[in-house]
């Protein structure tokens, strides 16, 4: 029973589904082969396709006609969405049926029936989206990216716990560095939500390694293995940076087309700028975490292929047989424990 | 009398001073012959500097021995540079000897020093730091980037105005579109501040260009001419920009490191890739204007060169003569008798 996890798919979730979902099943099952996968979608498009790829003996195909479209409104969604494939995904967590879910659909809809389906972990208030971004160093996970707008000190903490515990699983860093994101100048140490957070997060009744204020600066610099931030300001630098590396790249292919001499160039370094295209694919970095849900949801990139969608697959598995959410909420347990005596 | 117009000048701010003003100086004279400038700091070192580029009769040295160090603290700054080249140079604003400040100075000290002996204008709580974004469509103006960390709905409209008033003057553009930063998600509509003065900047009892809510991905994209938001956002946002670029620049460089091939690549090209450095230059970006002060205040780049003086002289001749602080009250008053009615 332990050996055998259960994951549920949304396989009418992203733009490519439910073909890549479902060859993103065949990729998982040679890394992963004691996966068992509840696929929720239309079956008359499904079976064939899980025909195709043989996988009859790992996928149980849960037909559902509905799906949510990735114009749908978060609230739409949570009304209407009763018997899409991402509901009942999400559901098949929440009853037990399956360890967790990953989805390439709607990040807003995804979101919002995650939170109402599966609640929070006890101890978190808010649970909090994440990703990896690249960096001088290698990566860098950052959260939050907008599931919260306005968040307390206590909401950054707690995200700093979840990060650090997240860190440690995914990316395998013993003790990563957490810092969080605030203003540069001297004479402004930010609001009362980051100072009060870094207050606590300086404390030592928690086993975090604190690094304390970061700036925009340092985000793609590597400075720290984590950043932490509110929604608000995470959002807008997510979207800052992919709006920063466009204008660049725009740009650059202006300076290559400006004269006859660029335009030879470009054509010798073109394998190595290609190289550089991949390294910066927003595809790599733009899949989601939804950390502190009280059960495992991953959020693929929207435009994810099958290999992007088994690589989700494969940071489900890893949080669930490594036991995230166990691991933060004893964090939790100790922080608490901490600040009684 | 109105003919001719005082500017006071911190003649020992930024990296390259004395020199780089004094020799500002004799740029804007050729631009701006009816102007005459206070140049405030070490006689000793500015005296030669006024004789080399004859320059006596349109420059006048107040001698100061003390300025301010670019590691200073802005409260160390207010308390203990009373008698700093870039204190005297503000106070003389305020005494009406000069009608605008320019200092390459320290932000941090200039900022808290402008606004203790200069005050804010009648109507705004609080001035704001705005400068150039270079944008696919050309330059975006942003503010707040970092005077306020934590901004009021009434402070973002505030800004909006001001934003407004000074793009119409600096960049010559009629009716600039104002656009309000935020998060993209579908279901998150920001925080109460930033919905609070959408809502004020959708009502009709100001002759703003209210474009409505931008995001991250819009500020270089030049979706709107201006970008309102709270210097919080605003600090993270202008440094992950200039983070990103550095990350991109850096992975380019090993791109044409990693092959002879890219290295040939490179030789071609490099004509074209210096003219995107320049173009890419911060200093042409990081010259930062303070807005809502009773005086009109200019901070060019702490590493300007002499052109980049002269051109921050040239943006205070601007505000003056066409009386931005004036047109900045006009527009609160029928702002303010609007919302009477």
């Amino acid at each position: 029973m332990a050996e055998k996890l259960t994951l549920s798919l949304d396989a009418m979730g992203g733009d490519h589904a439910p073909g890549m979902v479902v060859e993103g099943v065949s990729f998982a099952r040679k890394r992963f082969p004691n996966i068992h996968f509840l696929l929720f979608g239309d079956e008359a498009l499904l079976k064939p396709l899980v025909d195709r790829y043989n996988l009859h003996d790992v996928c149980e195909i849960r037909h559902t006609p509905d799906k949510i479209a990735s114009t749908d409104k978060p609230s739409q969604a949570l009304r209407g969405g009763r018997n899409s494939s991402m509901r009942l995904a999400i559901n098949a967590v929440r009853d037990g049926e399956a360890a967790g879910v990953v989805s390439a659909g709607n990040t807003g809809a995804l979101m919002a029936m995650a939170k109402f389906v599966l609640k929070t972990l006890p101890g978190i208030d808010r649970p909090a989206i994440a990703t990896f971004l690249p960096t001088e160093r290698g990566e860098t996970l950052m959260l939050d990216l907008g599931a919260n707008v306005e968040c307390s000190a206590t909401n950054l903490v707690q995200f700093a716990i979840m990060g650090d515990a997240f860190s440690r699983i995914v990316s395998g860093i013993d003790k990563p560095s957490v810092g969080l994101l605030n203003v540069g100048e001297e004479e402004l140490k930010g609001n009362d939500e980051v100072r009060d957070a870094a207050a606590v997060l300086k404390g030592d009744s928690h086993n975090l390694n604190f690094h304390g204020f970061v700036e925009g600066t340092d985000v793609l610099k590597g400075t720290v293995d984590i950043v932490v931030t509110d929604g608000f300001t995470g959002n807008v630098t997510l979207k800052t940076i992919q709006g920063t590396a466009k204008l660049i790249s725009q740009f650059l292919r202006q300076s290559f087309a400006s004269s006859i001499s660029a335009k030879i160039g470009y054509l010798f370094a073109r394998p190595a700028l290609e190289q550089l295209k991949k390294r910066m694919d927003p595809r790599r970095y733009n899949g989601a975490m939804f950390l502190g849900l009280n059960g495992i949801a991953i959020k693929s990139h929207g435009g994810t292929d099958a290999l992007g969608f088994a690589s989700a697959i494969g940071v489900a598995v890893n949080l669930i047989t490594e036991g995230f959410n166990d691991r933060v909420k004893d964090e939790f347990a100790r922080l608490e424990a901490g600040e009684e005596n």
